[in-house]
């Protein structure tokens, strides 16, 4: 399946000159959804994979599913103050400010092999803050899996340097 | 299965005197992952479904899976000014002021028969939106299912007043 044909751009959103690619078109058409969940799948079926991890909110959406067509565990990266339990947390650069993500101090076996899932990559700031989180649990952080690859803004680079396994569904150039 | 011995009870949280019930131990369990949303598709089969909406964000987890599961698309329903398209949204009140929920103007193809998927169900007050939400964009909500049901706190029998079937595969007295 062509994705590219599935996923909108939004012109100007959040702000002027960006280019929003919103997944709620794939999500929302069965074929999509279904063959990018499976694409997903299946570029890891072979290596062992004891969990999945997904970034919120819509690594949720993917990463559930991935997970349960795994048959494995999934682990939810939170943004700060929404888990329950005890966390450990790690934060990271925006624009502006800074951000932060979180896991329960028990949510990692550590030495289990984890997939990080999100919908899409651009500067990788919050993908590597979730990868150091996992790691620091004790996490094997076998890859990353995104639907959307925006190659020009360097995250997908910047986690390959880091020695990660980056895979996308679809690239679009610009941003 | 017996999701409460995989569901993990915190004390005291988010305030003194509340129980609060974790799924993330659920989620990360694999087989207790695999069974809730398999319980969750098996109490649906033989229905016709043409989407599955989750509530944000826990909802996306388990309503992603579902989805996928079911090879139907899936419909975010998220918090107010997430989503970059033209959205409807509802209002519902907290203990403390409001909140919203919104979808997409396009999210929802009238008439669709949509199952609505969250992880708990207490009060019903997000439920409740989510559902009028979808309605008011021509879907045809055939049914709410949830993982944990907390009876005493009378969501679920509001929904079903509403004439709403209504789902859970576990429940716990008192909250």
């Amino acid at each position: 399946m062509d994705f590219k044909t599935v996923i909108r751009t939004i012109p100007d959103y959040p702000k002027p000159g960006i280019l929003f690619r919103d997944i709620t078109t794939l999500l929302g058409n069965p074929d999509a959804f279904r063959a990018a969940v499976d694409a997903m799948v299946q570029l890891y079926r072979g290596q062992k994979i004891d969990a999945v991890a997904g970034l919120e909110a819509r690594g949720f959406i993917l990463g559930g599913a991935v997970a349960h067509q795994l048959g494995v565990g999934f682990i939810p990266v939170r943004k700060k103050g929404k888990l329950p339990f005890t966390t450990i947390g790690e934060d990271y650069a925006l624009e502006y400010g800074t951000d932060r993500v979180e896991i329960h101090t028990d949510a990692i076996t550590p030495g289990d092999n984890v997939l990080l899932v999100d919908d899409l990559i651009a500067t990788g700031g919050t993908a590597m803050a979730g990868i150091n989180l996992l790691e620091r649990a004790g996490a094997n952080v076998i890859g990353c899996s995104f639907v959307i690859d925006l190659p020009d803004l360097g995250g997908a680079d910047k986690l390959r340097a880091r020695g990660m396994a980056v895979s996308s569904l679809v690239a679009f150039e610009g941003h």
